[in-house]
């Protein structure tokens, strides 16, 4: 499997009072375009992957939007996996490529969650979770991941020193990074006094609250030399379920979507692990850091934290993770984050992170979750 | 292009008070994965579609629920479009399994709009038109389209008894469909004369609000024959979009996406339009038929009451259209409406529609619209 991605485009990651959805949408996907150098009438269709535009801004339909804001009537998808949707609409634009039906694709993400309409962010969120067995009950997502926090440092030893640790790299790495939402560094002693949100996890624990649009120009692989000197290709892509319902799985501690997803990715790239330079991985939450570093395979079970203590995942480690600053530093759009974590690999790749760059970058991987772990997507670039 | 179906399942459409979405959806789904005669474990993939589940009971991430319901850790997609949300899962699935990463897909469509969580049914379903240009501005979806009836009839002097015959002929053969919400018949008086919703549009020229499920299984055209001895085939699948606001457009009597896609179809299946025996358009109101017997090019434009005043679209007319009772009878829960389209055609093709059977059906086409025009998904099947 081969695709190319020719362009990308993002706008600023933050709280964006005088933008709506469509134009946060156009601008990403605006940008994205004429980084390819190709024309609007160059893309046969248009993927775009959003969450809850319905419950944030009382909008659906949202890729027919987009297409009609940019002047296009192509096949426009919306696709929907909770806070997965931008990995999904990758996805489901590299399938769409391998069709033979397409040659040029445009891949969004986009969310609006600052004007929200009804009920609180929180409440719209557990849309991702089961809203008859776990939403009802009064569980929220901060609540959700400090049972797995919980149990983590139960079962392996996990420290809130260790989880606080992914915090502070992924705003480091977010003061590095222009599109960011948060700009400024934190220390260990910040996240662990930081106001309580759900025992373990404080304020600084938590991925924010945000407003953003990525987007991507997908091109099939014979074609992308004759936009770009510099193409980076998608060589695998793995995506997997599992239940909604956090309470129904085998283990609190492992996303088996996670497990599950990468060992497909792997196999279709024909790599393993070890050929991974970095990755871009779903840290909503400190603890999902952790154990998505685990799930991937860069770590053993339960060494995570260690992995952490050693460094190894900061910009200069063995493995750096989410050089981009992740979701903790540059923001969570949850339907946008798939894609932007695919920029921040291209860019990586391509040689043009400034000053998050790290040396000999050749693979790449994303990881993009929905809900608890009831949706994976993992993809591996190449240069 | 060529990729099977090999098995359906539907739930009765209508009011489900003692069903939520997913045992509805699972329902439909396990009578396809029945009727197709292989394992939950065969299948490769999950599309689901499903417009509005997030502001109808608070619940995203359907797909992933849908294939956790079932037992499955495979990759789960919804997608959505507003009320073509189920044709664009359909086409979804068709590419999946082109692009060589599948064999087996379940398409599924499903809604449930009378748990409605938060304000009014028809405030919901505006999410599939322009929020800030036309909701915010009161308009509704019967107002929307009652604008189009006006300037069809201004147009073209399509009378009310014209849009009153697509009630009456839908009412007559959804009465012949086990799965239809209405079994009734009613009369063109009991149409012109029941209560005035948006003029000149009444109730029994808008399509209900409903709850149901529907299922596809698709697979591999070489791969069919293994598994049925009657396979139905797709040939064809176009879709298109327009702008998400009606005054944007450049006529309120034809829907461009409709053209587009037809005409996408029409040439990937390499047929005419005078090669379909039968069709199911998206008659959410009854002047949406007239106007998509017109666009697909059953007549010409502005000659579609013509055909209803003919008798050509009746079940033993030149080219039947909604046979199965159309979204006027048989109900219209939005997500779930593209694919039950597409399982009427294939009992038409397979010989299984009972008393609706119409005679010599080798060629069928669906016809599933978004918002007042903004997407349209069209596919083809043949025997």
């Amino acid at each position: 499997m081969k695709v190319a991605v020719i362009g990308v485009g993002i706008t600023k990651f933050g709280e964006h009072w005088d933008n709506n959805l469509r134009e946060l949408a156009i601008e990403a996907g605006t940008k994205a375009i004429m980084d390819a150098k190709i024309r609007g009438s160059d893309i046969d269709s248009i993927y775009l992957g959003n969450m809850s535009a319905g419950r944030f801004i009382g909008q659906e339909h949202v890729a027919a939007l987009v297409s009609g804001e940019l002047g296009l009537s192509i096949p426009a998808i919306r696709v929907e996996g909770a806070c997965a949707s931008g990995g999904i609409a990758l996805r489901e634009g590299i399938l769409s490529i391998l069709s033979g039906q397409n040659d040029i694709v445009l891949v969004g993400g986009a969310e609006k969650m600052t004007d929200l309409m009804t009920d609180s962010t929180t409440t719209a969120l557990m849309g991702a979770a089961d809203q008859e067995w776990e939403a009802y009950y009064g569980l929220t997502f901060p609540s959700l991941y400090a049972m797995i926090a919980r149990r983590h440092m139960f079962e392996f030893g996990t420290t809130r020193e260790q989880m606080a640790k992914v915090a502070v790299k992924n705003h480091h790495n977010g003061s590095l990074n222009p599109a960011a939402q948060f700009n400024k560094e934190i220390t260990i002693d910040e996240v662990l006094n930081s106001t309580m949100v759900a025992d373990p996890l404080t304020l600084l624990d938590c991925s924010p609250i945000t407003d953003g649009a990525a987007a991507l120009i997908l091109c099939k692989a014979e074609l992308a030399k004759k936009y770009t000197d510099n193409p980076v290709y998608i060589i695998g892509s793995g995506q997997a379920s599992d239940t909604l319902a956090l309470h129904d799985r085998r283990s609190l501690t492992t996303l088996d979507a996670t497990v599950k997803a990468a060992q497909v990715a792997y196999k279709q790239a024909g790599i393993t692990v070890n050929d991974v330079d970095m990755a871009e991985v779903h840290d909503c939450f400190t603890i999902a850091e952790i154990v998505a570093t685990e799930d991937l395979g860069f770590c053993k079970k339960g060494e995570g934290g260690k992995l952490l203590d050693e460094g190894a995942t900061e910009l200069n480690g063995r493995i750096p993770i989410n050089t981009s600053g992740g979701l903790k530093a540059v923001g969570h759009p949850v339907g946008a984050t798939g894609v932007k974590q695919a920029i921040e690999i291209v860019l990586q790749l391509r040689g043009e992170a400034e000053k998050r760059q790290i040396k000999d970058a050749n693979i790449g991987l994303t990881h993009n979750v929905g809900g608890s772990g009831a949706t994976a997507v993992v993809h591996v670039f190449s240069r």
